[in-house]
């Protein structure tokens, strides 16, 4: 089996794409970034999901906090209850972390080199999304560029490819393909500023994207939202 | 005065950019990774450069040593000793670290881009150097793409520039142009290997490609080597 490094974010998408790479036939390793995010609930989600999969799991450190200018990894910034109609349409959102996907993506490159794996897998989507410039196609094309021109893979035959399955894929498709291929989307996580129980807030843009995906799929969310929506 | 922001390494490369980038009139702002190097000197050397001449200095922590595969972030792996006509020429050698440029220039770029700065400068030379891909041209032309590509650059007028002002100079030149703008040589570490106290190997491929750009600058390296050598 080829081994293939999931970007695993324990939400719906990223779980999704692991799902899609283990029904191609990956030897799948999935990867998780703690870079101070608010909604830590994320890495607890990622990694009980590797545990009941039996799938390796490396979990890094990257303290994008440091910087700020997010709200999420800023506890001074508000995450925004933008309307549903509007999301994506403002320009680039509040809650995206400036160079964050391409962060992740030349860290988890520095580590397929050395673990010789070819393939990596990101659930980067530019149809329901916030608008963030780091899911679009051009972007993951140009760093496959970069990646390829500024590691071993440039002095050998083998190259690395970052397949982005979602890309295309509007939230529902994204749904049904997960429900398809088993996923189980109650021990995925996807709001921006969860209560402490890890109740979605069900205000965010992330959750309402994802509401929307479930009613357009005309399945139901396994998560449980505030009453009060 | 133009921001910009330089990566320095403590090393006589990024010394010299940073006097360059002075001298072309930008405020500058440093910053330093430390991503477990076994040089740890370096991080010391970085932040007495930047108190000495009271530039702002910021440092990052990346965990590359969490991945081991280089001589410069596993212990169990040796520092070698080329002969100094063979550095460049074998291939991609031990030393070098996988992603580390694509890995320092994505967390820069995201720091100019929130602290509103368009210009970074880094000591990336492909002359006198030990073959690393990360150091090549065209590695840092596919880089800048992707940031202006992935990041709020990307929905702006304003783009990142990434400069090499050593791009094509030997090393003999980039130490006469150092010293011609005043860098105090002795304030930086360039071996990959130092003893204890800080003295260098001499026998490592910095160690060798400095001395040598010493020996044809015409000039005397003010460190002290091994009296063996």
């Amino acid at each position: 089996m080829k081994p293939a490094l999931i970007l695993l974010s324990g939400g719906l998408d990223s779980a999704t794409v692991l799902a899609i790479a283990m029904d191609r036939g990956y030897q799948v390793t999935a990867m998780s970034f703690d870079y101070g995010q608010r909604h830590r609930l994320e890495l607890e989600r990622s990694a009980a999901m590797c545990r009941s999969m039996g799938i390796p799991h490396v979990q890094i450190h990257i303290p994008l906090d440091q910087f700020g200018g997010s709200a999420l990894t800023d506890p001074e910034l508000d995450v925004p209850d933008v309307p549903e109609a509007e999301i994506g349409t403002g320009g680039i959102p509040i809650t995206y972390v400036p160079g964050r996907n391409m962060i992740f993506l030349s860290i988890a490159a520095a580590y397929c080199e050395l673990h010789g794996i070819t393939e990596i897998f990101i659930g980067t989507n530019a149809v329901d999304y916030s608008g963030y410039p780091d899911c679009r196609p051009a972007f993951i094309d140009a760093m496959t560029r970069t990646v390829n021109l500024g590691t071993r893979f440039a002095d050998e035959a083998r190259k690395l490819t970052i397949h982005t399955p979602l890309a295309s894929m509007g939230k529902a498709d994204i749904i049904r393909t997960g429900l398809k291929l088993g996923v189980d989307y109650g021990l995925t996580t996807t709001c921006y500023n969860p209560f402490p129980d890890g109740t979605p807030c069900g205000k965010c843009d992330a959750c309402k994207l994802r509401r929307r995906g479930f009613r357009e799929a005309g399945s139901r969310d396994p998560l449980t939202y505030p009453e009060t929506d």
